[in-house]
């Protein structure tokens, strides 16, 4: 299990211009893939050369939308290593993701080593401009040639990787995001809590809701009573409020974000307050009303953090912090992305060096 | 757009005993496949032989869920004619999924068109044992090689064929079900009433829930208050109470089922009282304690109908009539079967004669 064999490309491709990167547009030359077969395990862990995958027309990926993944980045320091952040992390929610999906678990530590040769092989490709870094895309899909309906025999564990500039066309400039009334992420129960395709399926159609009327984000209610606040577009929410940072807590229906928990852990060592807690758009809204709604952002791998600068709910229209990003979401994207860059000092032992 | 070009096989699969079909294992000799390309619209419809897709590791389909599929039969009648059962239901439900999923629609005549000629083609893989069919599978998956968050660019629309036996080992036999407590299928604002992956993902932990506890389907409840009945497995839900059958009203997390359609029309014409209506689980527990309830069973194209014999909900196990199929299941099962492979008169027009 533990083997990882290596066959390199004979056939490197050019790589692109820093400033035509964008996000997820280009590949590295290599790829990792794992095999699972039922009643074998995981097997045939190997780093390739990046190439297609041929599937029948029956796999159940096709169909039945078994599949999770995850997301991390990896960034070069000033000293030519190679930081990656938190990556046991995300080795972590794909099992928590493949349980939700009954898919079976891997072994934490043999990916976090496939990761670190994957990224070893392709190192020259991590970008090194400021604001940029290797954007790293695990995931696995239910890949058994079969129609019925139940967990797949048969998954790939795949890992590619895409050298990426800023996710946010806005950069770090603050974002308008529009409160979604008809239609729901996830609810209770459901698979909001787990990287599933089904939930970014899902919220879509907020999304172009959203565009149409010139946001560029969806915020989330719950699905339950669509009165408490969940996500903002594919990340975590927070908002200061009369000087204390409030965050949705973990309720099931929320992604466990590792920036979200990267966030609160530095805010902690601030000695500002931070509470994870059910928080209503009617609390927003109040707050907005009498003057102590002071920052709100939405944080994730992507972006690291996104000030919103507008909010639209119903009708009403709020501008918060006059547009601007604010002390506190500044702060804490310089020091994330300063640990992440090797910048700042990482007191929290959250790199690994490669 | 109207072309379809056609690429016959030259290497003819053998065709598999008719008692080791099972569902969804078997594939004929060719598929449909149409593409979708952003400026372009869909294009180059051709039927070529089946064979594998081969798609980029970072195609959007393996990560974000945008899938849509549909699901209906074939069946020969004594004359040895091809019937299509209401497939232009499908073609019509494919668009609203496409819809809700941020998803181009298709041309649904087109769709039909390309369908016909592709039963055509493989007629000679319909299996004529009672009971057997083959089962069509249109699916559309997004294929753009990009890991933004978005509607795809690029898609294919692709139609596969089955030959398939009964779809549940225990045949006509009623079935038992479990009333899941803990996780939800779909909440109102949701996908439940789109046929896309991400529902069927999600459901496959109740599922293990009720294999685990001997129980072969779960009943799902709604995902607000976890009180009103929704579907059974993938399937939807009658109940027949003290003489009127019963099912959920579609309420935009309930899959408007084609099979639930036809079921509503077939006890209409024979005059036996059919209600579209929220149903409580409360109610059916009275309904049982108070010995009203005759009848339960589910619909869906693959099962056609599954009576349920023995119910679980919390720790209370109810038998259903004497855990037998009842006389208005098996009478709709036998009118619809009828006529799906030309037995029994279709007075309705829902069959298309190949």
């Amino acid at each position: 299990m533990l083997d990882i064999t290596t066959q390199l490309t004979t056939n490197p491709k050019e790589k692109p211009a820093v400033d035509a990167l964008g996000f997820g547009n280009y590949f590295t030359d290599h790829m990792f893939i794992l095999d699972y077969t039922e009643g074998i395990g995981w097997h045939d862990g190997r780093i390739i050369p990046y190439q297609p995958i041929s599937l029948d027309p029956s796999a159940m990926i096709f169909h039945y939308g078994q599949s999770v993944f995850e997301g991390l980045k990896a960034y070069v320091t000033v000293d030519n290593d190679i930081l990656l952040f938190r990556p046991e992390r995300n080795f972590a929610r794909l099992n928590h993701s493949n349980d939700r999906l009954c898919i079976p678990k891997i072994d934490e530590e043999y990916a976090l080593e496939a990761l670190k040769q994957l990224v070893n092989v392709d190192r020259e490709w991590v970008p090194n401009a400021p604001g940029t870094s290797l954007y790293i895309r695990p995931f696995i899909i239910a890949t058994e040639e079969h129609l019925g309906v139940h967990p797949a025999k048969n998954y790939k564990f795949i890992i590619i990787m895409s050298p990426s500039g800023s996710y946010y066309k806005e950069g770090i400039n603050p974002v308008k995001i529009l409160v979604e009334q008809q239609f729901v992420r996830a609810v209770k129960g459901g698979t909001g809590e787990a990287k599933t395709g089904g939930n970014y399926a899902s919220a879509l159609k907020g999304q172009e809701i959203a565009d149409r009327e010139g946001y560029s984000q969806t915020l989330w209610l719950d699905g339950k009573e669509n009165r408490y606040v969940e996500e903002v577009g594919s990340m975590n929410i927070f908002f200061k409020i009369n000087g204390t940072v409030i965050t949705p807590e973990l309720n099931g229906s929320i992604l466990p974000g590792i920036t979200r928990d990267s966030m609160i852990q530095v805010l902690k060592s601030k000695n500002i307050p931070v509470e994870e807690r059910r928080i209503s758009i009617d609390e927003v809204v109040e707050a907005h009303h009498n003057g102590t709604l002071e920052e709100v952002f939405g944080t994730g791998t992507a972006a690291v953090i996104s000030p919103v600068g507008e909010l639209k709910y119903l009708e009403e229209k709020f501008t918060i912090n006059k547009g601007e990003i604010g002390e506190v979401s500044q702060m804490l994207y310089d020091t994330l992305t300063g640990i992440q860059t090797g910048k700042v000092e990482d007191t929290f032992g959250w790199t690994i060096r490669l």
